[in-house]
This record gives C-alpha cells, sequence and structure tokens, in this order.
C-alpha cells in the first residue's frame, strides 16, 4: 500500500483540520497515512475522529517549525520538527511521499538539504495546478527560489512538461514564459536569457505568455520565477475573495438580487469547485530527490484529503525518471 | 479651461473609441479636449458624435506607433507620432495633460525624454488605483519600470502617497512594500535594500504586504517595481474575466440558476462597476515633468471619457510641487 508522511503540525488550522483530513483520506482512499508530530496532541485529535484503524499511525516529533519561523534557521535548528522528521522517513525510504501545509520556505529547504536536488537541477521548484477556461495551467516556480536564473527557468520548464505530460495525461505538453508582453525585445534581462534557453531545449515552446494567458489556458505550462509567481497566486486567491465578499454585500442589500443569489446557488458552488485552491490540494515540489507535497498554509480538512488523493497520483508514476530523461535531451 | 490632449490613434479600439469618450466627455466635463493623430481620420469620427464644437480640437500627427512596436526604438525614429506630438504640446505648455491608451513603452519613454524627470527621481512609475473591500489601494509601480534599484522603490511610495494625499485626500496615507511574505527576513535583495529607504523615509510606512493585502485595502500605496506590478494587475483583470465567464456557463446551463441571475443582475453590476477598470480611466505616470495619464489599452468610449474626468482632478492639484517636498523630507 502507498504510505504518505503528513505534517500533522504545519499549517494554520493544524493540527485538527490536517487530521480530520487524514481520517476522511483513510475512508476514501487506499494507502497508509503516517502522521509525523507531537504525539500526544495527535492522539488527542485522532481520537475524535472516525477512520480505518490500519491505515493510519504516528510518528513523533517533539519540535515545531512555526509558519512564520526563518526558513533555514528554523531546519537547522529544530532537528526534531515534525517537517524534518517527515523528509527523513522520506529519505529513508520509509515512506513514499511527505505532504506539509507547513512553512514553505521550511520545506523546501528541509527537501534541498536532506533529499538533494537531481543531478542536474540546481534549485526545486513549486508548481501549482491552477484551473482556466479551457485546460488547467501549471504554474511554476510559485516561490521555493527567488533568486533564478535562466537555467533555473529552463528546468522548471523541463519538469512542468514532464509532470503535466506524465501525470495529467497531457501530449506534448506546451510551455509559455510568462512576461509583461509577447514581444521578444520585452522583459527584464533574466527572461531574455531563459528565452533563449528554452527556444533551444526540446520542448514544446510557444514564447512568452501574459498573465492573461494563464486563466484563458493558453499554454500547459506557465514558467515564471518564485517572486513573480508566488503573488500571481496570492492575487488570485485574494481577488477572489474580495470580490465574493462585496458581490455578498451587494446581494444582501435588496430582496430580489437575495431571491435571485438563492436560485444560482448550485452555479455558484460549481464555479467555486473550479476555482477553489482547497479542491486542488497540494503542488508538488518538483525537482528534488523524493516526493514532496505542498498544502496551501490555509488548508482545511478537505484539502488535505485532496492532497493525499493528488499525492496517491503523483506516487503512481515514476516522474523523475522522466525529469531526468527531459535533462539528457537538453545534452543530446 | 482645462486643455488636454488626447492620442486618438493609441489603444485597441483606437480611433473610434477615443474619439467617441472624447466626445462625451465634452457633453459631460468642462475642459478642451485636442485629439492628436491623423486629421483625416479623426475628422470622419468626429462628424459621427454628438460634442460640444468648442471644446474640442484637432492637432495632426501622421505617424502611429502601434501597439506591439518597440519602444524606444519608436519613439526615436516616428518623430510625428500621436504619442511623441501630444508629449510636445505638453513639453510646450499648450496643454495641461495628456493622457494616452497606446503603447505604455512608447509613452513612458517619450515623457521620460521630452518632458524629464522631475529633480531627484531617476525612473517614473505608473500608479495604478485599484478597488479594494475598505479604501482604494494604489499599485506603484505597474511597468514603467522593469528594472527597479531600491532608490526607485522609495521615490515610488513618496510619488503614492503624495498622490493619495493631495489628490485622493487621504490623510497621512499609509505606504506597504510589497512582498512574499510580511517577516523581515522575506523576499529578494532588492526588497531588503529597499525596505531599510523606506524605514528610514517620513512615509507612514508599515513594513512588507502581502499580495492578499492588496484587496483586503491594508494600505493606502502598495510599491512594488514594475514587473511584478504587472503581473499583479493583469492577473487580476484575467481573473476577473475568466470566473464572470465560467459562472455565465454554469448558469446558463439550468433554468432556476438563470432566472436568479437575472434578479441579482444589479448586483453584479454594482460589483462591476467596483472592479472595473473602464470606471478608473487612467493611470497617472508620477515622476515625469508635466501630466501624463496611461490608459488601458482596450480602453472604451466609457474609459476614456473617466480618464478625462481623472485627469481633471489631477491638473487641479500641483502634484509635482508635493512630490518634490517629499523628496526635500528625505534629506532634511
Amino acid at each position: 500500500m502507498i504510505k504518505i508522511a503528513l505534517d500533522a503540525m504545519g499549517g494554520d488550522r493544524a493540527p485538527r483540520a490536517i487530521i480530520e483530513g487524514a481520517a476522511r483520506a483513510t475512508r476514501e482512499y487506499k494507502c497508509h497515512i503516517v502522521l509525523v508530530g507531537k504525539e500526544r496532541h495527535i492522539n488527542k485529535f485522532l481520537k475524535r475522529n472516525d477512520y480505518v484503524k490500519d491505515r493510519i499511525s504516528v510518528k513523533d516529533a517533539s519540535e515545531i517549525i512555526k509558519m512564520d519561523d526563518p526558513a533555514a534557521v528554523s531546519v537547522r535548528r529544530k532537528k526534531d520538527s515534525s517537517i524534518s522528521v517527515g523528509i527523513e522517513l522520506l529519505k529513508d525510504k520509509k515512506v513514499d511521499a511527505f505532504i506539509s501545509a507547513g512553512n514553505t520556505g521550511a520545506v523546501v529547504c528541509a527537501a534541498a538539504l536532506k533529499l538533494r536536488t537531481l543531478p542536474g537541477i540546481e534549485r526545486p521548484g513549486i508548481g501549482v495546478v491552477l484551473p482556466s477556461l479551457n485546460k488547467p495551467c501549471m504554474i511554476i516556480d510559485v516561490g521555493a527560489n527567488i533568486d533564478a536564473k535562466p537555467a533555473h527557468l529552463l528546468h522548471y520548464g523541463i519538469m512542468g512538461a514532464a509532470y503535466f505530460k506524465y501525470i495529467l495525461g497531457a501530449y506534448n505538453p506546451s510551455v509559455g514564459l510568462l512576461n509583461i508582453g509577447q514581444e521578444e525585445s520585452k522583459g527584464t534581462e533574466l527572461i531574455k536569457e531563459a528565452r533563449v534557453l528554452l527556444e533551444k531545449s526540446k520542448l514544446n515552446f510557444v514564447g512568452n505568455v501574459e498573465a492573461r494567458d494563464v486563466y484563458k489556458g493558453k499554454v500547459n505550462v506557465v514558467v515564471c520565477e518564485g517572486f513573480v509567481g508566488n503573488i500571481l497566486i496570492k492575487v488570485t486567491e485574494s481577488f477572489a475573495e474580495a470580490s465574493s465578499e462585496l458581490l455578498k454585500r451587494e446581494i444582501t442589500k435588496r430582496l430580489l438580487p437575495k431571491i435571485g443569489a438563492i436560485l444560482s446557488l448550485p452555479a455558484y458552488r460549481a464555479i467555486k469547485r473550479k476555482t477553489d485552491y482547497t479542491e486542488y490540494g497540494g503542488a508538488p515540489l518538483l525537482g528534488v530527490d523524493g516526493r514532496v507535497l505542498i498544502s496551501h498554509g490555509s488548508s482545511n480538512a478537505k484539502t488535505i484529503k485532496n492532497a493525499v488523493r493528488v499525492t496517491i497520483e503523483y506516487v503512481k508514476h515514476k516522474l523523475n525518471k522522466h525529469i531526468l530523461e527531459g535533462l539528457e535531451d537538453l545534452n543530446g
């Protein structure tokens, strides 16, 4: 059975939501979950949930890296944190994957330090799959590395394309480079140099894409450096929240719109499902030698349950083998 | 009467939408508009519109800088373009302001070249005012300069705060620095150095803000470098379009939601007004010695009419004097 280590202490709603999500996952999916964190806490919350007994175990970790702790320092100092212990389980091949909704920087740092990056990859990247009008679109990197070099962006393209091809089943996935215009002359030096590398590669590279192309689903994979990618996904989230809040305020002002809103509810729910990050579960940290999934800091039980589902799919495929093939193609 | 030069040839729907917008503006606001561009074309479209005769004149310009022309090269080569001629009118004080929905890079370049930046300002910045849950929020820069230094970000803070204080009437406007986390330890070297400069200034600087704070209206002014700012506003736009398209698809699938949607229409319209860039008209190019407003490339007549309204407000205030005071405060 697939074995997944889950950071029980990571995320704004941990450990309660994480453990509830794990319990729900054991009822829906065939997998074994190792909850990593303070054993006493975990057992307390576990008791309140209905789960499949032989599909959950607990691995004690006495320390917690908080959401706003400095990443590198915490990983070095808190050797018995749930993040470090979870990554160690993965390194020792006691589990097939590790999921955390905790401090992203710390997860990236622990993974790069303990698992190491794949040969040829200098920096890992986080790839988030977003919904769009046509097909889903992966943005890579959304914040693993905010000091990207042109070669890192090329590697993101290779990793994202491999993920789309082998896990999401896209034929010859298209790759675009996020820029502020489509013309070759536009963009920073980083972008211009990365464009040359991507053009020379064997990827199905379509050139520059703009932010508006993301939600139009123009390409499968959008490559960008981590700072910009992080802002991109956070803006989307906050804008979605703000506009539904504004809509609610307007609707409750008058009676007819209120009735209208009630009648429209099924449509709202359908769109919410399509744009809701809790449906998407987790984002793979690509480029490290092991399967690490990063969930949203504000993950609820449903997010975690879905992260387990995504992770099971991820474990079934030998993605890293294909990423290495993609790197070999560069030199071939 | 306030005199405004308007680039009749700039924008995806030029000249038709621009001229229609100008005509509408003359019926609503007390100002004189100089339409800059190919005289014959302008007169042809002008005839089809209802406008106040003595409030519109035409200034011929024989060339057009296209939306995707390389900025610097075009400004140098096309000396008689509508953008260059419009900026010249402003430089020669024949008008009080210039509005263009054309090639943004070319407008920035022509303005910096012909009008020059204010003493002490190295690079101009475009400030866009976005709606939020509480108060509007200005993002500066959204793409005038994609090679920002820490001092440029400091200057954006000073210029944005001056705009908020003197034009939007905010008391002691708050300024935040866009980052991927609130902690001091986060961000690129550019961000860390800019943070030190902003902290030392006399601005009401609240530290790092995240993308999610933009729509929560946490601060009045969000400072960022142009590449990131450009992605931020374009993502918002495209996400808003994509989600309303998705909602439409869901709603038309079934009858009850359809009736519901019709009843909710007034609420939709209210939210659309609040998030629609056509309502906001134009974004000031701050830091140059003259008043330049940049409108969205896909501006329609309403956007242009609103840009004229925003420009009239802008002309009424001596913003550049206040920006210079803000710069003096740095050394005082």
